[in-house]
């Protein structure tokens, strides 16, 4: 590796390498804007603070679902369980209509779109949308959530594909 | 749940219940600035954008390192793997430090302390720093990175606990 200097950036490839395994768990996030409703799997939404309730996720450039999350006022966050692997997919899949199957989900009365068989959802308004390279970085204050099902565990993403978690998955401290 | 108005927020005791479970990934962040040394562990790290090589994560006011972390202009990224909750824990605990064992880090030319036992490390600047509640979320251009060891399986927390991730935890597409 070349000695670094202040603008030396790291080529995506590499980047990749590096980031390829780091798991998450995974979200779908719902929201409608100009009549158009979308739906994106995520793997980057974290919480940022419980007081205020505040969520983080980022939007890539390459998802079809982006202009309209940049759009909206408002969204919805679905963490999802593991025997939810479905809709995460419904989610990722280019070029498909997430909501063609009208048993999966409702409308909110504010508008909003919504999976109601997930984990949890949360309803949020947009605080800020902030570029970062081709992608956004998208901070949400929760208005309203819902705990639906903790009887299964949850679903994570790692290199490529699907976990789930429980006693079989838990490590003792050191 | 009363019918939701734009000013309503959510309670910070129904936002941990909703978020409490979603997993993640188990990153050390460390970092220097005015001559301390900070190192802390945080589950929001996510990925942004490859190209450029972008990642973000959130660090919260009721951390004693994120005022170093707040004036550092680059930041060390290590993701762990689930034999490393040692550094997981060193970088969770209030009032040790972090640094005592010196066996386990190193320093850069640039400055930054880091961990040599972890999957990979992300070294980058600073790119922003965006207040959230009393949080802050901070957006890292990564200049250079190493694979360490990708032959174990990476450390997850969720639920107040960790995990590990393998075949054994593998599910199968529905």
């Amino acid at each position: 590796m070349a000695t670094p200097t202040p603008t030396q950036v790291l080529s995506a490839d590499e980047f990749k390498a590096a980031f390829r395994e780091h798991p998450a768990g995974v979200a779908v996030i719902t929201a409608i804007a100009d009549g158009e409703r979308v739906a994106l799997t995520a793997t980057s939404v974290a919480s940022v603070s419980a007081d205020p309730p505040l969520i983080m996720f980022s939007v890539s450039a390459l998802s079809s679902s982006t202009p309209t999350i940049l759009k909206a006022e408002t969204v919805v966050i679905h963490l999802l369980n593991s025997d939810q692997l479905s809709i995460a997919k419904l989610g990722a899949t280019h070029g498909i209509d997430r909501f063609a199957d009208e048993s999966i989900w409702s409308t909110f009365d504010s508008g909003e779109p919504y999976f109601h068989t997930v984990r949890a959802w949360i309803r949020g308004r947009v605080l800020s949308r902030t570029p970062a390279g081709g992608s956004a970085v998208i901070l949400v204050e929760a208005i309203e959530a819902k705990v639906v099902d903790e009887t299964h565990p949850p679903l994570v993403y790692h290199d490529r594909t699907w976990h789930s978690l429980g006693e079989h998955s838990r490590i003792e401290g050191v």
